[in-house]
């Protein structure tokens, strides 16, 4: 184990949140890292177990109220925010500007959207740090490491934005498929909804049962659209329809795609195969092998695969992951080893649990 | 309650399956039925209560072997055969054979599908009744009552296909609906497999998780496009992609379409409205009210409603049934009530049970 | 169907919660009730559909704010207050000072300890209403029809209770098993929390995991103490541990006993059959057969029974309910049946849902 | 990284059923081990990610069959055994009169119990390997390591006593609670069934409910009291009554004991303090934590805590442990580490996956 003096210092910011709790195990075991502050402002000054019981096991300081850190002062290599939405813009600028070798990783959607006006539009106000918004880094890692390494702010993309990207980006560069028509039906898992005190949350209200929601109006359809858009060097708009799965963890994109330029679905998955070959998270699986939930939780792995439609000239496209770790805190982890130059799978190696 | 020299007397082959027990929970409390005969061949001799144990309450007769009954002096007035597929064609002819007066209620898909080469394509061996096959009635109740009041054998209709066939096919009939580009993603809770021992139909296996399966081949295809082709007046081909989502029951159906000759969505929840208002079991949602498959657990309703997308010209359609109510015991005897002239709602008024 | 004229008039305080939804869920169908009045102050002028969407098919009024009731006028006779602790007495206690016909069916905790210190010990403070909590009837149906019949205010036992009661009471009364060493231990299902918005109640917080909670201080202790110490003649001191399982709905109750006065466990489940022989919704199963909450989902019924233990002297006795029906609104309709001499399984006979 | 030369060559015997998915998950990162061979009969030629997709990245052998092994020549330093009872005393049998270099960690119950009589009795046929069963070493780790260390045959305990026998032997030891009236309520999680196709292990038959089984007769009694008798020295029997609970991992235990030589609860908790300090994987709680099984899903620990009783003399003590893990394949594990004198926590430090 390297010593302490070795390890860089770093800070969660949301420790009492189900991301934030998924950063502490993951870094519970990190080669590199100290855990040396964590926030939750309404559990200050508790031990972090009797927020999350299952981590009361972890060395970790107590938590403590943001607002009492001084970032001038602490002594911190990177800042992972874990924090709600709307609140993290001003706490990452008061951060950035106080401590110029620190690191931020965002699990929040502030700074995810490049175009202010974009983000005024979706998330219902003017954005609050506009120039950290305009140069921060989308730290979808596979398709941003060198982005990743030059820059003190990455956004780690959303759950279901990281399900999507993953296998359409490679497909829309190659012009394998038609970039309208693009249908993602996607299917989560509830902490996606974190652990906010919601009716809608409930285990009754969730058990047993399922339902759409968002329907063409959530805001991870533009943060797709402008990742796609990137990728296939035109406007892209998508069909995308989240869906409440009675499950805590796991996401399911299902993608209905039409065939371009004489593309078959063998080229698909061949191409996703190549783009991928050698990438520790991404698995694009053989044959007619069907991705699930299953083979990523708890894991930082991201499982697709390429299917050949009845509708001639169309395929579908279907990939998982788990939205705690490769949709947010894991990712984050791949972003920070990215970042300080580690290697890229410390602290992520764990296989899924099943069953 | 009418005597019992009233009711009709009803047989269940196969009451140790899902579909068989839902029968015999429905019909327990109908006011026009008794349960004279229960089949089910490796429990024969035993009460139902042993097979399943909350129906150990219902007075209902000892469950005999199939094989042992005389159809010819059988008592019958009407059969409900929740058998496998494939082995209910020859049974059902034995039984029609033997008894003139009899109405069959199927529950399998032996058939459903019309014609005999597809019957073979899909379900890999000729059928073995090709003359019934031809003149069963397929009994999506809403549209085949005059048809289902004057035939003596009811295919009824799988539980995908009707979460689909009910909101598609007025669309399609009244051409608000291009009958190209339809997409079909389902989600259905485990019964729908049945009480199979399966490994896939575990719990360890099922819970927490997502996954599709039977992609682009699954048989409830077309049955669909069956359906579909009916109302379109032309053939349809539909992508239909099944899911098992961790649930015991229900089926949620998102279905993607491209707007026709300049409908918009609400002109398509306005048809929809007109199509099945009165209708005691098919309801219309209003606005944006989002269907749910807890909307109609343990009860016989279909829910539905529209929804705009955001790509232009397209909507998105939803529905949610109970697969084992409206998507399959529930619909066999709301078709045997039309057959038999009783109240249609008779033994279905039950509530859905939430939570 | 029984003329709107012919019905009483039912209010149901708090529709909104579980078991105010189970009570309409129930009600909509009884042959002499009729809904004409349900409170849930939050939502006070919505209609019930938008608070409880499975309940959009029921024809109720829309639900109104219970500070806005004139009890004096409302022509109500019957309400069942399925309000929290602690807020339920002065409610109570003003409507049946301003309405002399009505009975008032209680489904909170507030009346069912008849005293007044033990009340202010468990709950933390005194009783608004000593005088209403010295008469109030503890309605555990199938033990309490005389008085329940007599009285104007039925206060509904618990769920843990009813579960454990059911077996225990008559055993006591017998003789059958010494009153000290009884040992409780419960599971339940996560709505007898109710929907309120709370952390531990959120379903990445339930599923797939168990606990047990409030060891040894649970309100439902002296509830239960209080009866068995009526059936037992003596002073009765019980071990009761609740747990919370990963389920909606259901209670599991394993209670260990010392046998008394020579009695083996066949005693004990013969004494049960003799004493529930002709109750439509106590059921005393026969030989080994195991209770299981899945005979119970949805239905107001009670099932039982007795095994020997290995330890010699001892016996297990194990019961199960539905905790929203038998073990609240169910048993609750059922008191108001017996109060207004209606038939005691009128709207309660649907059998389980299952699966 | 060791290299593989350094490594120790271990087999698992079942790799298609839990257990055995399991010893993969956790050997797959464990720094001294290679494995070398893995049986699964049914399966046998296949790649273990088609049987278990979730492993299908982690780099180990083709699935082979077990009677096609030459136990002489096979170069294997360790053996876990994960086959079904009954079959595992004749394989073992095999393997250690054919190399006398191997040690054997068996999962299956076939070598737990000492008595050839107490075996019949439970199991139902004689034991194939008498000597062989007298010799083996119950390897309840932190009460087992000079004896394990000393072995080459190790009886890994069942998932039941694990979580059971952690706490309440030391307790015996001390003489702090009565060695008779001893209850133990447990409640499981399904995996502990296995993979088997058993229509009980169905989700739609385990999903949203619980129930009690194998009430005073489950084979998992005997093998608590032989190690109970071990503490107490004296004869020791208890009341054990397994649930079944809707998860798919974890076992909650909870223990109904009478104290003894005037103990108090605290002094329980005390003498478990003291017991296990230092244990890496044993944690007893402070104050009044309450143990869940989401604090050790997926982990080796054993979490545990006492509470006093309301009724006089009494506490309550509640356990809980992943029963894949600490009661099984990491109690598995962690014996093979002290059996080769590797760190204890080789390949077993990952903290639990919640939510």
């Amino acid at each position: 184990m390297t010593k302490a003096s070795n390890r860089i210092r770093v800070a969660i910011l949301g420790a009492s949140g189900y991301t934030g709790a998924e950063l502490v195990r993951i870094l519970a075991h990190h080669p590199a890292v100290e855990m040396s502050l964590l926030t939750a402002d309404r559990r200050a000054g508790k031990p972090l177990g009797e927020v999350f019981p299952h981590l009361s096991f972890v060395k970790v300081p107590i938590l403590t109220n943001l607002d009492e850190v001084n970032w001038a002062k602490a002594d911190v290599d990177a800042v992972f925010a874990a924090l709600p939405h709307g609140t993290t813009q001003k706490v990452i600028s008061t951060i950035l500007g106080a401590n110029k070798k620190v690191r931020v990783f965002d699990l929040s959607a502030d700074f995810r959207l490049r175009d202010g006006e974009a983000y005024k539009t979706w998330y219902g106000h003017a954005h609050e740090a506009l120039g950290l918004q305009a140069r921060a880094v989308y730290g979808l890692t596979e398709h941003a490491r060198a982005e990743i390494s030059k820059t003190d702010l990455v956004a780690c993309p959303g759950c279901y934005p990281t399900a999507a990207l993953l296998p359409l980006k490679p497909l829309l560069a190659d012009k394998l498929i038609e970039s309208g028509d693009i249908i993602i039906d996607s299917k989560s898992g509830v902490s996606g909804a974190g652990r906010a005190e919601k009716e809608a949350s409930l285990y009754s209200e969730v058990t047993e049962g399922m339902h759409p929601y968002g329907i063409a109006s959530h805001r991870h359809a533009p943060e797709i659209e402008q990742s796609l858009t990137d990728s296939a060097k035109q406007a892209i708009t998508v069909t995308f329809t989240p869906h409440l799965a009675p499950m805590s963890r796991g996401i399911l994109s299902t993608k209905y795609v039409k065939l371009a330029n004489g593309a078959k679905p063998a080229d698909l998955q061949a191409a996703l195969k190549k783009r991928y070959a050698g990438e520790p998270f991404v698995s694009v699986l053989s044959d007619k092998q069907v991705p699930s939930t299953r083979m990523t939780r708890g894991s930082n792995r991201c499982v697709m695969n390429v299917f050949a439609d009845r509708q001639p000239g169309r395929a579908i496209v279907v990939s998982a992951i788990d939205n705690l770790v490769k949709g947010a805190s894991g990712q984050a982890v791949q972003n920070m080893n990215v970042s300080f130059g580690f290697t890229e799978t410390d602290g992520l190696q764990q296989e899924a649990l099943f069953p």
